[in-house]
């Protein structure tokens, strides 16, 4: 009886994301799912990812969270439009919930939107959101063996950002472990190093997306 | 219907934790059930917490992940019997997970079983385990918002350890900040500064930890 409720909640899910795929590709928004653990610095990197996109094109972020409305105020401090969904004690994001902040959105005049996720390794993979691409930060302080112990978001997510890396020093962690374990689950995952806290590792993350929204979008003409 | 169902489920998991806990009432013996982020430190502060007690107090783990066994094995090295429990997927334990680990544990022989929740600061924390105490680890790299994040799982736990204390000086993390948005949920809370890495501040935890089991267990004399 749980799981097949379950199954029908996931199939319910996935045909609502595809609906909202059909309307970010019409509209040419290229959009993305962020997922990480808690603090492991999504804000900051989407923070990080509006400074670097904003001159060229139209961004807007929807943040989840269970409680507080601190993430989307911040974001709207860098001039970009957030809309906020506090999710009231649930683990993740759902299509449902984007459904409604869509309506909150200009859609006609936007190239971008990045939906941060619930902070969660686990649930969150689970629900399509309609989006472009999945992707998941790993922060280093969380170690190197979380591919070994999560696998599912590492195996879905088409690009990996590898935060923190100004901690390298002070942590153990190892470079190749994380790409072994990876190297099992998801061998074609796009890996970008960074530090959100120095700004490094930025442009190359900044450069490569914008070669892929000028893929997609129909508004990019470089 | 959702909702109805989920409340079933965490009704009948309730009950359960109820036979549970009477077990370990009955049986004198002290239980922890260990939340926290993935990466934050829980199988680092379990060892370091064997280490303290063992000479003392008859231990067992039952860790609980995703997938993966390295957890159980990296206890068992130390000397106590470690139950592995792999959720296939699901982002939590629940009572009935505990009730299969017991069965293959002398219940008779143990002053304290130590549970390693999954890696998620949202959904563990809604599944009583029949535990004696809720804790959370909340490490520095995570920042000093998650009380405001994430608060049911700061308000259930009787307990704080805050680790990777070393950190400190590396990121942007303020104590104050972090106690102010605990004193808004649960100013009773207890906080431990602990570095696992550095074996500091175990002392003071164990110390802590031996007076609660004294207060609780028949068999601890001293």
């Amino acid at each position: 009886m749980e799981i097949k409720l379950r199954q029908n909640i996931l199939a319910a899910n996935d045909k609502l994301a595809a609906k909202l795929k059909e309307i970010f590709e019409n509209k040419g928004i290229y959009v993305i799912n962020l997922m990480a653990s808690p603090g492991a610095g999504k804000t900051s990197f989407i923070l990080q990812t509006i400074e670097a996109l904003k001159d060229d094109l139209n961004v807007a972020v929807i943040e989840g969270d269970i409680a507080s409305k601190v993430d989307a105020e911040k974001v709207r401090e860098h001039g970009v439009a957030a809309i906020q969904i506090n999710t009231g004690g649930a683990c993740h994001l759902d299509a449902n919930m984007i459904r409604g902040a869509l309506n909150m959105l200009d859609l006609d005049s936007l190239d971008i939107i990045i939906i941060e996720n619930v902070g969660n390794l686990v649930c969150p993979v689970e629900f399509d959101l309609g989006e472009t691409v999945k992707m998941v930060i790993l922060s280093v302080p969380e170690g190197d063996d979380k591919p070994l112990k999560y696998p599912s978001i590492f195996v879905e997510s088409e690009v990996l950002v590898l935060n923190k890396i100004d901690l390298l020093d002070y942590v153990d962690f190892n470079l190749e472990s994380l790409e072994n374990g990876l190297n099992g689950l998801n061998p074609a995952i796009n890996i970008f190093k960074v530090s959100c806290k120095y700004a490094s590792g930025i442009d190359e993350w900044a450069s490569w997306l914008k070669g892929q929204i000028r893929k997609k979008s129909k508004f990019l003409t470089d």
